[in-house]
């Protein structure tokens, strides 16, 4: 399929420009009309290409877009799951070409949701197209479940997706929201962490306070949040709230072998990250801590003044984000309780402590010998000449521990971003070879079923 | 001249409200017009009230006003000092009529700058202005040199009074840019501490990260951040930074029982501050805690994603703002070194910190025997019907220290502010019985000495 794609290389960019354009934000409220109008956008690019039964699905949150095309009659059935909603844009001063405005430059595309994930998503849908004006009709049954919400740990697509079996059934679900370890080395990922994610706040006095009239005299709600957040890990670099680590896996030696074989080069890392160091939990390797460790991270942090030059107050209200990633066995529900038991016994008097859940999400391990996986790997090799690698992915997409126990199908994570490729990060971007050629693995990988 | 004032009143008021709708924040570069506009009114005020030789005297930073009347022949000179900058005004959200839309509500005038200073200020110039218009000239010479950046700690104030000693030179100081005890009771500061102020950053990776894909195998800023600003407090409410404590004289039994004295109710305190307890360094009292001893306090932290929702990213960078209160003979360049030091010694790997010196300022003690200050004293009591008490404040007013030492006069701290004025807070306001009976006590005093 290489010719056809390249024939229309040029008209698939300029309407995944028009994709990325649309500031899809599922976290912000503000942005909700954007997000349906993403949904309207993604309905009609599903009809072009020839599928059939496309629907917009009202939920509680952002819409569900399903299309499907059905007539391949007792060829295996492909449900295609992706999302068009993406994270936030901020810090906005560190992007060098606007985010909502996509770029492509050095053969890149920069936008927000380039790589993370409607460039990837738009990779099925412009697959499905050149098939069908290829051969007039699919080589399978397809069935395209796009959602809105992943951004925010799909509160609405879980449900969905239990009442909704039947019309999602299939022989396997393909999801492209994953990296290559590096480019030219495809990978498909076998192991998602779960995820946790936490709001903490602190209120001490009801108003802030004159630091010189009562500083040293009155709680201060900064204090007690880098009290609390500085005690959430060791010198060890573990974290140290009782309980965390239950359900956690102790390595195998096959595990740490598996892991040890992905490439990874330490150097280039810090590198091109401008580190000196890495830095993680004792005794693991850095494969290993983000790939099979569960953690424990602070995501943002704001109280009292932060403006220009300085204000002496004592602050009375002070925040911070926190998210967990899971394996193994660790039930979120059951790290939230220990998260607030820790912070119960840590807090230090005259502070008003709350603690709310934002997400969580299981983790999920997928079994790589698994026929459908084992070909979606032929594809990967016949177009980038490169077998893929099974690596254990350290990020978590919350809904595929769901399609996979629900649906009781395989699942492929046939990911066609790079890991360089700033997602979740200013100058979020998208190799424009790996949407061509992703486009021709798809088309392969489903003549092929 | 009660008469007089009752008469003026209204006019005055109408005239304060003008100067009170000037934002004339100086730490804020985008203010710099409104703190020059401010000047400018203030000037024309001067001049209004028959001071003479009226000067706006550029600085490097914002400007300086002078005034003058030196027709009072072989009686004392007064420099009254004051200042036309105020505080920022966030969080807008908690205040309950606009900032610089002043509003008069239950005999209170709500404005930034009410109390701190630029109403307390105003008394002055509407003292001058009564007794020009009473009498045709002014029982005493007087000089203003009022500034534009107190609250960023005269920078530019300090030299200029060294440079222009004869041209400042005076037998008092007189300031009112303090409080009374509590409503009815009155009060001449006889000391005040020192300040320094910092900024705090740490910088991790040159990006934001996924917290999946580096989430547990790189620094992480804010990690870094609570680390650094939990280590400076012990569990004892004592600053842990080694040798912050040299230089602070031991309390005598007389400073304690001085201060023991300033009248205090923990339990209204508690409830107006809505806090179930107050807290500070163990065996100091809430008075010496706030008076006589040495503090660190953190004012505003930052880093990360602070939006609504989430952001799971791996935060590269994350800053805190932070001011001590010096007292006895700290040393504000020596403290700024030892917390340094502390820094560099606590300091995790893999994350690049910078300490930058925002302001500093000396601490200062004024002799309550001093017979400008026991004038002072008999004018509040003979307005007021009570004699001030002599509390040791814990704010910083760093030119008070400069003023002592170059001019060798003594300063007189008149304040006319309440501690329940809101400085610095949300819904600051001046009581407008003390404006009134301020201007009332001012003119006995001048004509007093």
């Amino acid at each position: 399929m290489r010719k056809q794609v390249e024939l229309h290389k040029s008209r698939f960019l300029t309407e995944l420009v028009e994709f990325l354009s649309i500031p899809s934000i599922s976290s912000l409220s503000e942005h909700k009309p954007d997000v349906q109008r993403g949904a309207k956008w993604l309905a009609d690019s599903l009809e072009l290409a020839g599928m059939e039964n496309v629907e917009i699905i009202k939920t509680e949150g952002h819409p569900i877009v399903y299309g499907d095309w059905l007539h391949a009659d007792d060829k295996p059935t492909v449900l295609i799951y992706g999302h068009y909603d993406v994270q936030p844009a901020d810090p906005l001063e560190l992007w060098e070409t606007p985010p909502f405005e996509p770029t492509i430059k050095d053969d890149k595309i920069y936008a927000r949701g380039a790589t993370d994930d409607k460039g990837q998503l738009f990779i099925h849908v412009k697959a499905m197209q050149l098939l069908m004006e290829e051969h007039g009709k699919l080589p399978v049954n397809v069935k395209f479940c796009i959602e809105g919400e992943e951004e925010v740990a799909s509160p609405n697509l879980a449900p969905f997706i239990k009442e909704n079996q039947e019309k999602l059934s299939a022989d396997a679900v393909l999801i492209s929201d994953t990296s290559f370890i590096e480019k030219g080395q495809p990978a498909i990922c076998t192991s998602l962490r779960g995820a946790l994610a936490l709001e903490l706040n602190v209120e001490t006095a009801n108003t802030d306070l004159h630091s010189g009239s009562y500083g040293g005299g009155v709680p201060n709600s900064i204090h007690t949040l880098v009290e609390l957040l500085g005690s959430f890990h060791n010198n060890q670099g573990q974290v140290s709230v009782e309980g965390f680590y239950e359900g956690v896996p102790e390595p195998t030696e096959q595990l740490r072998n598996e892991v040890a074989e992905i490439p990874f080069d330490e150097e280039s890392t810090k590198k091109q990250l401008g580190l000196d160091v890495l830095y993680g939990e004792n005794g693991f390797t850095f494969q290993e801590r983000v790939g099979i460790r569960p953690t424990l991270e602070i995501n943002g942090v704001g109280g009292g003044f932060q403006g220009e030059g300085l204000k002496t107050i004592v602050p009375s209200q002070a925040q911070a984000k926190i998210s967990c990633r899971l394996v193994g066995d660790q039930d979120p529900s059951e790290v939230f309780k220990r998260i607030e038991q820790h912070i119960q016994k840590q807090k230090p008097v005259g502070s008003k402590v709350t603690l709310n859940q934002l997400i969580q999400a299981k983790p999920v391990s997928l079994d790589s010998t698994n026929e459908m996986i084992q070909k979606a790997a032929s594809s990967f090799e016949k177009v980038y000449g490169v077998r893929p690698l099974f690596p254990k992915e350290g990020g978590s997409i919350p809904i595929v521990e769901v399609f996979s126990r629900v649906l009781d199908a395989p699942v492929v994570l046939m990911g066609f971003g790079l890991p360089s490729e700033n997602l979740h990060a200013p100058n979020e971007h998208l190799h424009i070879e790996n949407f061509t050629k992703g486009i021709e693995t798809v088309c392969d990988y489903l003549l092929d079923l």
